[in-house]
């Protein structure tokens, strides 16, 4: 169980690149949001908060068109990316979020997220239910994810990792120690 | 069955740098298209077209020489990559694409890729068969991939990816929310 | 076995971006230290010490909370990051490191460090042991790794790897024997 | 069968930043060179030698002291390359080149090198024989890579693979054709 997490994404130059699953009752877009930084009174850089994956689910109300007011989030932090990009072909996984986790109204909105095997083709179930306690509402998605799709989240989220703990700014620095 | 893709590669500094294999009866070049992004109006570049492997096959009409003019162009979208880079030693896969999907001549022309496992030693085939009902044509290509061939493929095919879908835009943004 | 590095960090710009996991009896951060470089008469870049992944154990004093002055840290090099993202399910590897080997107080301190799995759930124990013959003491520490965050560090050590070789200089170089 | 390729290294800034199994009867180095390209009138970058990783064995004569003036090189070419990091574990697989292919001395120099698995503990042995028919030689290397090692030549290799082809270059180009 972790904290659900909305990047407000603040960058000096926003892109819009999102992937998307069209599906027969919903959408499923994927959408990296880079961690952020504070900078120290030395200059030096501090990680703030690290970078998640947005998965963005939106039902659909006709032949390829999807409500987009609709959408609900779940954003995968480092180690429920871990967890995906290990899954095993016969190997499901779960993932609680509480948007105002440690805040006043805790507890009246649970986000569940299953990834769960799909039985005879391979690929995956990309499932959310959102329960809300206050509006007395449960949503329900569910997003058949097939074997090419998954090894195109797969790569495309190993490859995001090192990125979504800040790991690149390392390699941004320049040596300056060198012995000349 | 997807649209086939056919980028214009306007970009700034072109590069021609395709893998090719040489084989006894065509030859099998693969070469990146990265996406295309539109500017908004606030400045945030947004993904207008997803990246492609462009795959092409010329027939062979000498030892190791082929005919240009006769090749046939396939371009992978981001998925069909992501079935590629998953097959299992066992699996095959196969794609269609019609060039003219949507267009007035939609259906003309039916291209389709099959990548089948070779018996013995490994590696794979990649057949191409491009039918064109209004020319009363139909060529066949066929090229034997290796298996130190395919990870070449794997490789720089997983490699590209995340480019294919403009993930990389992200990580040239800059943080500007940090706090001093 | 091999020497313990405690690479100073002397860069342009330092960067703070440890990835940890917090557990019951202590807390396991990992953080790569990038190799340092030689000027040489002729411009070019020598490199002088390869870089290192630094693992850091502290141990818990409360909830959530850690003796940070207690800390002990363990750096691999880029062979034993080799080792652990090879690791098999039900492998476990052991590393030997004296901070001071070649110097006059060699031996004096020990440090250990295993990897094992872990039994029913997938995953791995990181167990940290560290000697020192002159204080007389002997430190342990011992962390579960989850298979997701085991994913997490395998893929962010595989991406770090290429960069404690100091292999991302090579496509620094812009080619200049370009004919025109 | 190849040619063995010895890049002159003729670009802005050298690196030197190899990577070294130190061993009883041999070292083995590697190290990565990257492709050339050339410039066309229209501006665009056309490669014209393809990278590759260079590997170099020199014979040990005495402890940690090795004979660099009877090096010998192997120069991995991208599917060579390819055979290496898709080997399985009881894989073996065999190079053959000529430094003089289509030249007038062509065969008189044959180096083969086998990379064979080693039979309790994993890893493989890398094996290089230089026969020269002229000078009546025949030098032999053997040099044992272990599982760890050889998963550092892997993932190495494999963020490599993608460069010895110029495929980062496409990345480099920056979009101009986007609509605002």
């Amino acid at each position: 169980a972790g904290k659900d997490v909305a990047a407000d994404g603040s960058y000096s130059r926003r892109v819009f690149a999102s992937f998307t699953f069209y599906k027969g009752k919903a959408s499923l877009s994927m959408t990296p949001r880079l961690p952020e930084f504070s900078k120290m009174v030395s200059g030096a850089l501090k990680i703030e908060r690290m970078g998640v994956i947005l998965l963005e689910f939106c039902p659909a109300i006709g032949p390829r068109k999807y409500d987009y007011e609709k959408k609900q989030m779940f954003a995968l932090s480092a180690t429920e990316v871990g967890s995906l990009i290990s899954l095993g072909a016969k190997d499901s996984c779960e993932f609680f979020h509480d948007p105002s986790m440690k805040k006043s109204n805790e507890g009246q909105v649970r986000k569940t997220m299953t990834i769960t095997p799909m039985s005879e083709s391979g690929g995956y179930f990309f499932a959310l239910s959102v329960v809300n306690s206050i509006l007395k509402t449960n949503e329900r998605f569910s997003v058949p994810v097939t074997n090419a799709e998954f090894a195109v989240m797969r790569t495309s989220f190993s490859f995001m990792l090192p990125y979504l703990m800040g790991w690149d700014q390392y390699m941004r620095q320049l040596p300056t120690s060198t012995v000349e």
